[in-house]
């Protein structure tokens, strides 16, 4: 083999897609710390400090909390089916490609589907919930909370109670949106939740943060079949993470070096900051691109914070225009999905990249590529649009 | 919350054991470079270039050959829940820990079990596979090349053929073994092989290379039924690596850095010089210890040059040995799981640890402590022993 390899040199990019998301020098930098092993007293500290903080960042106190050594989909798949069995029944509330991927994961886990749906860039209505909880028995509710694919940020209050008041576990989705919007464990008596690390948390993708209450220990703990996901199996993942240390995989030391100064970065800002932080840019980056004549694609009141989808202004090229700002300014956005593809733009602006300078930036490369494109606005209007919400 | 979290500061540790292993600073240097999307160009060429050092690190043209987004223990698993689907014969080698957990992870895949048992810190003999194929319709035979649990070293000629001549598709772990000793997937006709980052790749833990050949990717595209994992579904999976880019989940970016790094070191020592490299500090290292009493566990002939087991000497405290190279020197070494727990201790020299510097500070830091614990030998033997060796 002749080929000759050089150093790695990635190019600097501003990420303003659905994820992954800048991260924090000091979180590239935790990275580069020394290797210990994974049953190390020093290592086990650390477990234990990003536990404490990741159950402050999902609002808990629940015991089962971790990080599952893969990403947000696995998370996903972790979730699922350490609660379902073959023959249980799962409602999955679907509104995007994230609803649709937990049906499919339902499947192979050999659970009866049932499903509600919603319009894309919609949210889920409780009612159409009800009606499939009154005629079935249900084990598990499931829905996205931050439908990444759409931008839709879907109310939990009311489903979650119903899926209570019908004995279901309710399970939840919440990859997008911790870190970036209220997510109250507790509060909220949320059964399940996942996230993923590289969107609103900021650090490099690779870890899946999850948490079990105590509804959904007791279904684990009345299981009558193992975990079909020997890797994802929480009756053992739990016995490492716990004082008990047994060993089950060898944990990924570094990300999970990443993952506490991620956290750590959380609890210094402070949840409640940082949410403001996120609807305050959120506000100035619309206001920016309707001065564009760009429209919001998820319905009214439920826009997600910390992903922007907007429509495509007609007649302008998308795969051109994301072309552009990723060549010439070095600006990642995130186009369509599925069956939204070509028509709608994702613009995230989650954790470290939730900032005034990054709005402003974004706007001033977004703007004379547009009218090149031949988009038809007032020139100049963005940036003053956007610095109004600034105040 | 009122907990103040300080600056991570982990202590630096020779990683003697079974793994994580250190790894060259180049390779924590990779990870803190700036985060790149996971469909920008850019990380596409890294992706390609990674596939191509893994194809040379596993001796193989396989196009099917990718590292899975998760540790060792999950690839394991994606080696078997893609092969195996309910109602599949599955014939595991079992010679330890590594070999039990195949065996569990088949009965989650619903997978019929059959298995050949060989004693602890041996192998396992051709004739015995061999009669239960004769005796038995088997779709896999699996099998650890390198059991990390015992040191033993498998050979896999007879076996591999065996398996072929009876239809059925030959399965390796090679978690401990791919860098630091022989692994040529197309020589020896192997079908799927999986291993971890952490161990003779140097590489931190948070992959799991994987290739599958021809024999192997006819078996995936004939599947009557889904994988059962999602996440690890190469059908799917494959699709993003391949040239279609189609996204399935985001790679772990910072990860990927890593692995390229670590792939690029193997390739400019080259393998072979590595395997050399790996054999001659396993001699100095066992000579050293020998010199002190001190007896392999593993077969003669069969022994592993990555990870060295050996049996602790009477009398001698297994925990305190630890704890004092651990506290006193910094230096992990391994002790027994399961069975052998209290028994034996492994050490690990592997990849970026194999070094001569690597073998006579460990040996220094054994003798004083050994001599403490009351075993009797000649002060002073052990460096010469394993000077000798390199001559």
């Amino acid at each position: 083999m002749s080929d000759t390899y050089r150093e790695l040199n990635p190019p600097v990019r501003l990420l303003l897609g659905p994820g992954p998301s800048n991260v924090d020098p000091r979180v590239l930098r935790a990275m580069s710390a020394p290797l210990l092993g994974h049953l190390d007293p020093e290592f086990v500290k650390i477990m234990d400090e990003s536990k404490r903080l990741l159950q402050y960042t999902f609002q808990t106190e629940n015991y089962l909390t971790l990080p599952v050594s893969a990403t947000g989909s696995a998370g996903m798949e972790a979730a699922l089916c350490n609660m379902i069995e073959p023959g249980d029944t799962a409602l999955v509330c679907v509104s995007g490609v994230f609803g649709e991927r937990m049906c499919d994961i339902v499947e192979r886990c050999q659970g009866k589907l049932l499903r509600v749906d919603a319009e894309w860039g919609h949210v889920v209505q409780p009612e159409e919930v009800e009606a499939v909880l009154k005629q079935n028995q249900v084990k598990v509710v499931a829905i996205v909370h931050a439908e990444t694919s759409t931008g839709a940020h879907q109310p939990l209050g009311d489903i979650g109670r119903l899926a209570h008041e019908h004995d279901a576990l309710f399970l939840v989705d919440t990859v997008t949106s911790l870190g970036g919007c209220p997510v109250k464990v507790d509060e909220w008596h949320l059964d399940v939740v996942y996230s993923g690390t590289q969107k609103c948390l900021s650090c490099p993708p690779g870890l899946a943060p999850i948490t079990f209450g105590p509804r959904a220990v007791k279904a684990l703990e009345a299981r009558k079949t193992k975990v079909q996901s020997w890797y994802l199996d929480m009756t053992m993942v739990q016995r490492y993470w716990s004082q008990e240390r047994f060993y089950h995989h060898t944990a990924p030391i570094s990300m999970n070096y990443a993952f506490r100064e991620a956290l750590r970065l959380v609890h210094e800002e402070g949840l409640e900051a940082r949410w403001e932080r996120h609807q305050l840019n959120h506000r100035a980056l619309l206001a920016g691109l309707q001065a564009m004549g760009i429209q919001p694609f998820a319905q009214e009141g439920h826009r997600l914070p910390s992903l922007n989808s907007v429509r495509i202004p007609e007649g302008v090229n998308d795969a051109r225009v994301r072309s552009r700002l990723l060549l010439d300014f070095g600006i990642e956005i995130g186009g369509g999905l599925g069956k939204v593809k070509g028509q709608i733009w994702r613009i995230g602006l989650m954790g470290y990249n939730a900032t005034r300078k990054t709005v402003l930036t974004f706007l001033s490369a977004l703007e004379p590529i547009l009218r090149s494109e031949g988009a038809r606005f007032e020139a100049g209007a963005a940036l003053p649009a956007a610095e109004k919400v600034y105040g």
